[in-house]
């Protein structure tokens, strides 16, 4: 199973409340210019067991964000690699039978090591092996969930977190009390979001919350991906709108966007990894988006965006507090 | 094993009479208008189990024709996402030691539900692990057989189909009596065809009108790609000339025309399918080499051609009765 | 593990010295010109065992190159393939636990039925199933190396081969006896070199000298790339500058360089191929990072130039004797 897009609205960034965003002075933005920076002069490694549809895609992004990638299946492969990756990226799209034992394997030779990684549950909720090899990584969690609404619902559901309200919800349901409630969602629809981002991010502040109590400094994230992005550290929630409605119209957008999340995370703590991957994605979406004719040349100039977007350009788009 | 190009002749399009070009009014053609419609509106989920070396190809022409697309190799991930995929692909091209047991058990999964699907045969002759697998295709037969026209004489070998005369053929043959007679056909070049598309037009027809018996309403097709493709539902048989030899210089195009085969199916009859994705694909590789430099533009070019060509263009694409 | 770019100096080869370039009537440089067209006009099949990150890239540079290409993982596949490829490319990226007994059994198929081959030891000397591969084969060796300089130093430590001084490295140290011992040197660091390639210079020789002893016809070569490319076939060794930055920044330039030399060696000796493909690579590095603005528009136009390149123009590229 591997992730493609969902033809989302990407206008829907219109409902956004454009007064929320973060100053030009926030230390936030200071630490994304920062990071992307870091990435361009460290060229870190970060290493990927990924799925075999997209895998091209996520190696060139990010090598065009500055890291360098390696891509292997083999635990002992992966786990030896981990001495000289600063980070590594986990996306369970297309599984193999061996898969089931060496992934649990593998997250607990993260855990053990305090190896930080980021985890795509690419259609988390389709297929009983997939299901199991999700559960296995409640017990050595990922130091960052990227998925999209769906995903993240699934991944909640299964691991038994109890969503809680964000800040936002809890102030603009101040005369409701069922804002606290599990979201109603159904299963994915294949690799698909069913559900929009808004309905996942209380889901997405508890996961958050519950992944920073194991993660190896005590920080973690988590990116909802959609036509607006939403990034929490359980403690913060942003929304990040951009991007373009053409990204949902090539394969691995999302997938390459939480590798390039881990190629930040090789650099910079995991909010700060997760916002820098999401601001330079949308803003080299909507460049690309500018530059195309469709969704051939459209990755073409996505992964040239990537490549030639500066530091002060990533950091400086738009990031709403909620 | 995967598919690559072959180095045919295109310009055997002009040894096509036009005279039986289908008139402007023929229902086929509003079928074949109202496939493509169909698709960009609804945006079915086809899902592939494809080989390695194109899936990434095969994933965005699903997404440019307007699809959405799901790739898997685990019974258990198939068969789940077969609840809600209108239809599904299956490609033979590079075979692991476990899909020896796997792929039988989807295409009995598949056969039980009524789930319409593709089968790509590439390298079909080739390896006893191939052969084995599409061996137990016979019992759990695809409703569409799209490959070149070495693979579709291998195939019907294989299941001991006996090739029949194809009404033009009968036509043309009248004072012999070998049409009938199985074609000579030497085993296939890697995943090369070394016979023409002709040259399977019997086998073809015999192909369609077998696996019609067990299609899930009665209905099947099979398409022979080449310079000029040939479609049939074993009834009424189709040349569809256009393309471009630059398609013969990628891996994947049949590929990826056998998975948007898939995606039309998830919304259209198997003949429909079957001529509307060839069509689109003739005109989007024509338009494409015009645009291009070489098979990198090339590739690029394709894929924003299934983008922006419109129902009618397709439906507007020569297609000869034979 | 799949082979990425490493962030290399491309200015390097400002320090080489032009007055010891090939003269245009070495009948080298015509028999690169004969291997280009060859593969042109003949279209030979040269399969691939190869990673699951850059097989599309690899497939598509020998469409490019004027080759056709099959790329398969099992032994029945491959040497039944083996009957009608001329040439093969195995690289040990992406592992599955199933290559451990695999690629022994094709690399026997192969020395047994004289078959000539490229190896890629990517990531040679990461995780002790590459390392179990690559031991064995030692026993049953391929015709043609192609790495980085620091997998060519690690395959040479694990077979025991001895690194020998090259005459250039002989003359250039005839002061000292410290040449001919075994060059200092880390592991790889992931994909990446760690070592130059100059370092590497007298384990090439030495390895290419071990596999002429076993090699079909008695020829062997190795190509250890870099900024400027090392090809040597154990007697005379060659230097080739070119290339661009930009190839670092693309995931699968050195593996598709491996694969098009695979296309060459099906119509070539072992050290015209070296030549070939390298030349032809690094004058496509050059002209497409003329023509793009990023690694997205350069990979497109790198395959263009694959195609565009005549077979004079190629044989025309620096090859400095050394």
């Amino acid at each position: 199973m591997s992730e493609s897009g969902s033809a989302a609205d990407f206008n829907a960034s219109a409902d956004i409340n454009p007064s929320t965003n973060l100053p030009e002075g926030d230390p936030i933005r200071a630490r994304i210019a920062q990071a992307v920076r870091d990435v361009r002069e460290q060229t870190p490694l970060a290493q990927s067991f990924t799925n075999f549809v997209t895998m091209n895609l996520v190696a060139n992004a990010q090598l065009a964000s500055g890291g360098t990638a390696a891509m292997s299946f083999l635990p002992d492969d992966v786990l030896d690699t981990a001495h000289i990756a600063k980070a590594s990226y986990i996306n369970v799209g297309t599984l193999l039978p061996f898969y089931k034992d060496a992934l649990p394997q593998i997250a607990r030779g993260f855990a053990k090591a305090g190896h930080p990684w980021v985890l795509d549950p690419v259609a988390a909720g389709i297929g009983a092996t997939r299901t199991e090899i999700l559960q296995s990584f409640r017990f050595a969690p990922p130091t960052v969930v990227r998925g999209n609404a769906s995903e993240i619902l699934a991944l909640t559901d299964m691991w038994g977190i109890r969503p809680v309200a964000s800040a936002a919800e809890t102030a603009s349901a101040a005369e409701t009390t069922e804002t606290a409630a599990a979201p109603e969602h159904t299963r994915p629809a294949g690799v698909e979001a069913v559900d929009d981002v808004d309905s996942a991010a209380s889901a997405a502040v508890a996961l958050a919350k519950s992944l920073s109590r194991t993660a190896p400094n005590g920080k973690a994230a988590v990116a909802v991906s959609g036509p607006v992005d939403l990034v929490t550290d359980g403690e913060r929630t942003f929304r990040l709108p951009g991007g373009s409605a053409l990204m949902t119209k090539i394969t691995g957008a999302g997938c390459s966007l939480g590798g390039v999340m881990a190629t930040y995370l090789a650099v910079a703590d995991p909010l700060t990894a997760a916002l820098a991957a999401s601001a330079l994605f949308n803003r080299a979406g909507q460049i690309a988006a500018g530059q195309s004719h469709g969704p051939g040349s459209f990755q073409v100039a996505l992964l040239d965006a990537l490549w030639n977007l500066t530091a002060d350009e990533v950091a400086a788009s738009p990031i709403l507090a909620v």
